[in-house]
């Protein structure tokens, strides 16, 4: 009897993350879709918010979830495509999806679509190119999440993505978040010999 | 003339992360064997030790990196093998490998052997199962960075790798490390119930 507790106890302390989990930046995670199962291992996260790139509504557990952890979802709906369909994803979305993550402010923030291959990849992929991560390498990661389901025209989305409006963005985000005389920027890797970019608001 | 200058400029500002990078935990990369080509990206990391698996000497221009940058070697020599060979991971290599990588004080840390699929797989698969991740994700996480080369007997060796005595280990460090009294117990996701353990020296 005592046995069968113990290991009822095991059994609880058993952690299950998401299908394609994994850690992108400080405060900063990817996945799939989370399932009920999943919600154990989430907790342990300490999310302030869930960016969601499926245009279906979140569905009712998750919607649950993230109610009761006090998690804010910002959704942007790119639909799942398929290799052979001519509908690309609309800069805009992963603009704005940007802008939210890379927002320290909404850390820590998990990015997921459905099974974290395609649309987070592609989300990811666009933030290494802010990173100013050479392209080869941003393609090594992405090809590690999709696998054999790696698609051409995501690569293609990923190369021909206009990072350097949105680096004026990041820039004008940290300026106006830290102030004119912080030099500690979050999420740069290294100080740029830049111009100082014009402050605007988001 | 101006143009040639912000071009060379551009590409100094390229980070190349080493193959197969990516971060494990807070404080804790993993790769495959970094070229001289990826030291500017390295610099970026603040890394404080480096964890080596292979019995080969480290090489020189790698060894020049790390004097110059005071970062700590720890080499564990884990033969690169094949999938026919018979020779078996030691455990208490991995066990001595783990200690370093659990210790807050060489963080921020990165794992490396020469492709960052085996032996690097098989250190990260032993701490996610220390962080009990149940192990179907532990395998999935270690044929991400496999890929086709995954090797059922590395998934064997995780599987069968002692946990609980090096769990053990883990709080006897934290312990010492932050003293009784803390709670706060890094690189842990949950509190559990366990019996305090004893305290003796690593």
């Amino acid at each position: 009897m005592c046995m069968m507790i113990v290991d009822v106890e095991e059994n609880d302390d058993v952690l299950v993350p998401p299908t394609n989990f994994s850690m992108v930046e400080d405060g900063i995670f990817r996945s799939g879709l989370p399932q009920p199962s999943n919600f154990g291992f989430l907790e342990t996260l300490n999310l302030r918010s869930i960016i969601y790139l499926c245009p279906e509504a979140y569905p009712q557990e998750n919607m649950d979830f993230v109610d009761a952890h006090d998690i804010k979802l910002f959704q942007f709906g790119i639909e799942g495509k398929t290799e052979s369909s001519s509908t690309s994803i609309p800069n805009h979305t992963i603009t704005g999806a940007l802008k939210v993550l890379i927002d320290v402010r909404n850390h820590p923030v998990l990015i997921h679509c459905k099974r974290g291959k395609h649309r987070t990849g592609c989300l990811v992929g666009c933030f290494r190119k802010l990173q100013t991560w050479c392209l080869s390498s941003v393609f090594e990661e992405y090809q590690r999440f999709a696998g054999v389901k790696w698609r051409a025209t995501d690569l293609r989305f990923i190369e021909t993505f206009e990072v350097m409006c949105l680096r004026q963005c990041l820039y004008s985000i940290i300026y106006q978040y830290q102030g004119y005389g912080s030099n500690k920027r979050r999420l740069l890797y290294q100080e740029e010999s830049i111009q100082k970019p014009k402050i605007k608001s988001i």
